[in-house]
Formats: structure tokens, C-alpha cells, sequence
């Protein structure tokens, strides 16, 4: 094992303020509007308010990292899509082409690729950019994804893009084919979830296919028997996964609003809070995904999320299409009158209510 | 009873069009992303490109037309708010300090407000629409909320505030205290709902508050027997209600995309479907309120909204919200790349499938 460097973790500390609390809930009360008639949009204002310790916060320059990474997994046909495809749709995002560019441009979002790990030669290329690790990981289920090494290098380098990146809003996306095979193996060990359960049919694989991915995750989590979450996430994850691990630290150390996409990003989090519980604090779930693991892992954290509208994409399109509803409710805490500045008569005392 | 102008109801034709609907689908099929994969966006976008005609939309200049009303209900008591909060929020979006002037800058949507007929005088106020029919609705729990020919104009006006407004979708809002009183006796009496299904608190009723709501709305129910949808709306409707069920109906006929708001807004449409139901071919449905009725009003019209985020605030606030949903389901079509034309590898073929 490499030693693990002091400074891998960042300390995070709770956004937990008693007295800031009461003073922006006060705030969201005395909004023109009946008490909690902004419903999840509200403790979503708070949530924001305490992270960024204001009580008129305003989100600025979000930023979407995206990063792509190779799995040697992808050797045992876990997915309905050839590893290629991983490269290709690099090369689709660079065009602006892939979902996430279409939504990242409508949104406003900043949006970066990494190449984490990509099993692939892209030469220098405008647009694209380079940690990778190596060219993919090795195959999970005969030994290690990854070395103690690499998993550091990529936790550390995963927080140097994010400490890179201006503004005070963080989304993840990632790219990979059998990237949800990491995922599954990872919310298995750190969550201790049935496999049965944390394991689905990825970009679309018919039932004799995730049969095949069941048995084959099966053999991997067999041959690992890692506990401690460094160990669990070199063993099992991705070289995109643990950057998001990093990334998510960085993010929360720095009290930025973190935007969680779907199952994939929701792994890199298990990791990253099994090493620092206190990043949930920043965490707003974008949605909940199609994807049959998620809604574990979502109990896992005890995380409800914003939307539900059967997406399974990844790339970060969630938090994408979940970043203006964020938005809306800083706003509201900050640009929205209250009864008194606008004129406006609170609701009527109890004594004067209807018979 | 007014004759009804032969020309008050346009014609609004299905956008079924199953030549134009299989394209929309293999065009959806084919982008860069595995199928299915956007989910309900992918339904939306569909619906979308049937709307407008296209294999390619482009959703312009989104309008948000507030409408403002009093109701003769409110003297019963059936509010947690006192009346003058109709016009003194008026005010409040005049100034730009409600929930939705916030949520509306943001999304980059045109908002106007028209009064529909508030119990004020505004004068002469810069950028408020004026269609006053009257100063409030008459209390229907005692007699006809309006005239025959008042709910005639009110569905006109309705009609020509949207020919008058730009670009291809339209978003509704309203503001009016006691009008879910009124919506709630629209869906009693169009849907056949039950009042204690159909009654929620509105604004906040506390549970004496919405016993009493209650009885006042089942003696307003009981005093009018019509049925015919026209009759329905004059007895029971408000001005703000009939003037948006006349936005929907022109809207649907110039073939916008509507996305539909909460409780009340869902009542004019309840009217407008009752009128001419091909309306909802164009109708997305924002989200579900918390206000109670509204789940029952869905079910009435088989939609399944967007979001679900304990929203009760009216004003346009969900539709506002699930604009860039909306939206990013446009774009997705018309700008994300497909397979072909980015170069990346479809899915396996079967027979390479894992054993």
C-alpha cells in the first residue's frame, strides 16, 4: 500500500448554524407568499443559505466537470455499448454534440471534460482536458481497478480541478462504459446493498445481459474483500469515479453548492462521504434515476431528490436540468420582497377566522 | 341567458399525426445516447414536435400572462388572507417583488399581468394590462359569480390577450384570493369530484378554516345546477378563471405549447377541455400542488405533471419552473447529434451479446 497523504482528505467541517438558521428561515417566512407555499424550494433556500453563510445568496459561475474514464470491467461484457463508445462520446462533447452540451449551454453551465482514464489516444486536443491516470483501469473482476497510487492520484488531482474552477456551484457528470458496474460494486461494499438490488441494466441491457453483469459483479466483490474506503474505491471504482471523490471533498471544503447528478456520481459521493460525512451537508440530489441502484443508494444517504423523470443518461444531465430550480431558490431568498417592504397584509389573525 | 357568438369556442384540432409522430421517434431514437435514456423528455419532446410541426423546434419567446380577479366568495370567509391582498399583490408583481417576477427574470419569460377584474382601482398604472369585467365576481354561494355575457367577455379577452402575444409558448398565472374555492367548485362540478376530495386550504386554512370553506362551497354547489360547461363557468367560475380558460382555448388553436400551472389554472383548463378537448394536445402540465384538489384534477385529465415539489403559491410559479425542462426537450431535438452524424458506435448487436 502507498501511504496515504496527510492531506488527501480535506477537513470538512458541518454547515450547521443554529442562529443562522432561524434568521433565514424568519426570512423565508415574511416573503410575500403563504408560509411553506414554495414547499421543497424553501428548505432548499435554506440548505443554500447556510452553505454559502448568507442570508441574500447568490449563485455564480456554476460550474460542470465531466470526467471520462475507462473500465477494464468493460472486458466482460457488462454493457450493452462497446468500451469505444467512451472516447467517441468525448470526441461528441468536444463537438458540442452529447446531451450535456445541449443543456449545459441552454442552463448556462460552464462546462469541462477530463480525461480521467480514457483508453484512448486523443493527442493534443483543444477543449480536452488531461489527468489521465492510465488507459483505463484493470478488469475488477480478477484484480484491482486500480493501485493505492493511482486511486490517491486521482482523488488529489479530482480536487485540483475543482479548486481551478471559479464560482460557488459544483456539478459533476462522467462518461465511461461500465461505469455503472463500479457504481454497483461500490454502493454494494460501502452501503452494504444486495447486489441484486444495486445492480441494473446500465445504457440498456436486455435480461440474459444483466444476468451476465449480476454473475460478473458477483465474482469482482468475491475477490475483493475491502472495507476501508480507500481500499474499496482502488479495488472497485474508476479513475473518473475517484476524481468525482476528490472533486466532491475539494467542493465541500470550499462550501460550494454541489449540484449530484445520478448513480454514478451518486458511487463517487458514498466514497467521499464514507471519508467525510460532512460533504452530504453541501449536497442538493438532482434527481432520481432510472437506473434500478439509485434509489438505494438515495436511501442510503437519506437523500430526496428535486426531480424524477426516468433519466438515465449520465453526463451530468441531471444536475443539469435540476440547476435552475437551485437557482430559483436562492433567488427567492434573495431578490423576493417580504409582507412589509411590498405593502402586502400578512393573513389574517385567528381570532377574525371563519366561525 | 346571452347568446353564445358562434365564433366565442375556436376550433382546436388533434396534433395527432402518426406519419410526423414515427419521424419525431426515430429522430429521438437515433441521437447520441442510449434509447430511452432522457426519459420523460423524451415523450415531451415528441409532443412538442407534434405541436409545432417539426422534426427540429425551436420554442420561442415564452409569455407568462398573470390574470387577476376577485371573488364574491371571499366574503364567506373560505381564505386565510383578506381580499385587498388580490390587488396589493398586483402591486407587489407590478413592482417586480413576487415569487414569480423572481422566477421569471431568471428564465428569461415575458410576464404581463392583466386585471381580469380585481375590487380596486388601479388608475392608470404603467404595465398593468387592464380587462377589469367588473370589481370582483358576485358571491356564488348566493347567486351566479357572473352574467352570461360578463363570462363570454372574460373568455374573449382571454382569447385576444394571447393573439396579441408573440412568440409560440404560453404559461398561465393567477391571482385572486378565495379562487380555489372557486376551482375547487369547477372540479366538483366538470369532473364530478366530490367537494371533500375537490376542497383543499388554499392558502392556508387551519382545519376550522377548511371545515367552513367546505360548507360554503357545498351550499354554492347546491344553489347552481348547471351542467353545460359555459353555464358552469358563469355560476361558479371568477373572472381570472373564464379569461384563462378563452387564453388556453386561442392558445391551443394557434397551436402553442402550454405549460399548465397548479389548481386554479388547471380549472380553466378543466373549462377549456370541456369545451373543445383537443386543448390538451397541447397542455404539458407543470407539476402537482400541494393543494389538495389537485391530484383528483390531474386524474381527471390523465396528466402526469413534471414536478412535484409541494408547490402552492399559484401565480404561475410551477409552470414557470418547469420551463427549462420544457425547453431542454425542444433542444434536445433540434441541436444533440445522432450516431451518424457524430460517429459513435450504436449498442451490440444481439448475437454478440454476453453469453
Amino acid at each position: 500500500m502507498t501511504p496515504v497523504p496527510p492531506t488527501l482528505i480535506p477537513v470538512i467541517e458541518t454547515t450547521a448554524d443554529p442562529v443562522l438558521q432561524q434568521r433565514l428561515q424568519q426570512r423565508i417566512d415574511t416573503k410575500t407568499k403563504p408560509r411553506g407555499a414554495l414547499g421543497r424550494l424553501e428548505a432548499l433556500a435554506l440548505q443554500i443559505g447556510l452553505i454559502l453563510r448568507s442570508e441574500a445568496p447568490v449563485l455564480h459561475q456554476p460550474q460542470l466537470l465531466v470526467f471520462a474514464g475507462d473500465h477494464g470491467l468493460a472486458a466482460q461484457g457488462v454493457s450493452a455499448y462497446p468500451q469505444d463508445v467512451t472516447w467517441q462520446m468525448v470526441e461528441n462533447m468536444l463537438a458540442g454534440g452529447a446531451a450535456i452540451n445541449v443543456f449545459a449551454r441552454q442552463m448556462g453551465l460552464a462546462l469541462s471534460v477530463v480525461d480521467a482514464g480514457v483508453a484512448h489516444d486523443f493527442g493534443p486536443r483543444p477543449g480536452l482536458l488531461s489527468s489521465k491516470i492510465a488507459a483505463g483501469t484493470r478488469d475488477a473482476s480478477v484484480e484491482p481497478a486500480m493501485s493505492s497510487a493511482q486511486c490517491i492520484e486521482a482523488i488529489a488531482a479530482g480536487r485540483e480541478w475543482v479548486r481551478r474552477s471559479p464560482g460557488n456551484v459544483l456539478m459533476l457528470g462522467e462518461m465511461g462504459i461500465a461505469n455503472t458496474s463500479s457504481a454497483a460494486l461500490l454502493l454494494a461494499r460501502l452501503a452494504g446493498v444486495p447486489l441484486t438490488e444495486a445492480v441494473g441494466r446500465g445504457t440498456g441491457l436486455d435480461d440474459a445481459g444483466l444476468a451476465h453483469k449480476r454473475q460478473v459483479l458477483a465474482r469482482a466483490l468475491d475477490r475483493h474483500r475491502a472495507t476501508a474506503p480507500l481500499e474499496v474505491l482502488a479495488a472497485l471504482g474508476g479513475f473518473e469515479i475517484a476524481m468525482m471523490t476528490g472533486a466532491l471533498l475539494q467542493a465541500a471544503s470550499e462550501r460550494r453548492v454541489i449540484v449530484v447528478d445520478g448513480f454514478v456520481v451518486g458511487a463517487a459521493l458514498l466514497a467521499a462521504h464514507a471519508l467525510a460525512p460532512a460533504v452530504l451537508d453541501c449536497c442538493v440530489f438532482a434527481h432520481r434515476s432510472a437506473e434500478s441502484g439509485h434509489a438505494a443508494l438515495l436511501a442510503a444517504l437519506h437523500a430526496r431528490p428535486l426531480l424524477d423523470l426516468d433519466l438515465r443518461l449520465g453526463e451530468g444531465t441531471g444536475a443539469a436540468l435540476a440547476w435552475p430550480l437551485v437557482d430559483a431558490a436562492a433567488r427567492m431568498l434573495s431578490e423576493m420582497a417580504s409582507f412589509e417592504s411590498a405593502g402586502v397584509s400578512e393573513r389574517r389573525p385567528a381570532d377574525l377566522a371563519p366561525c
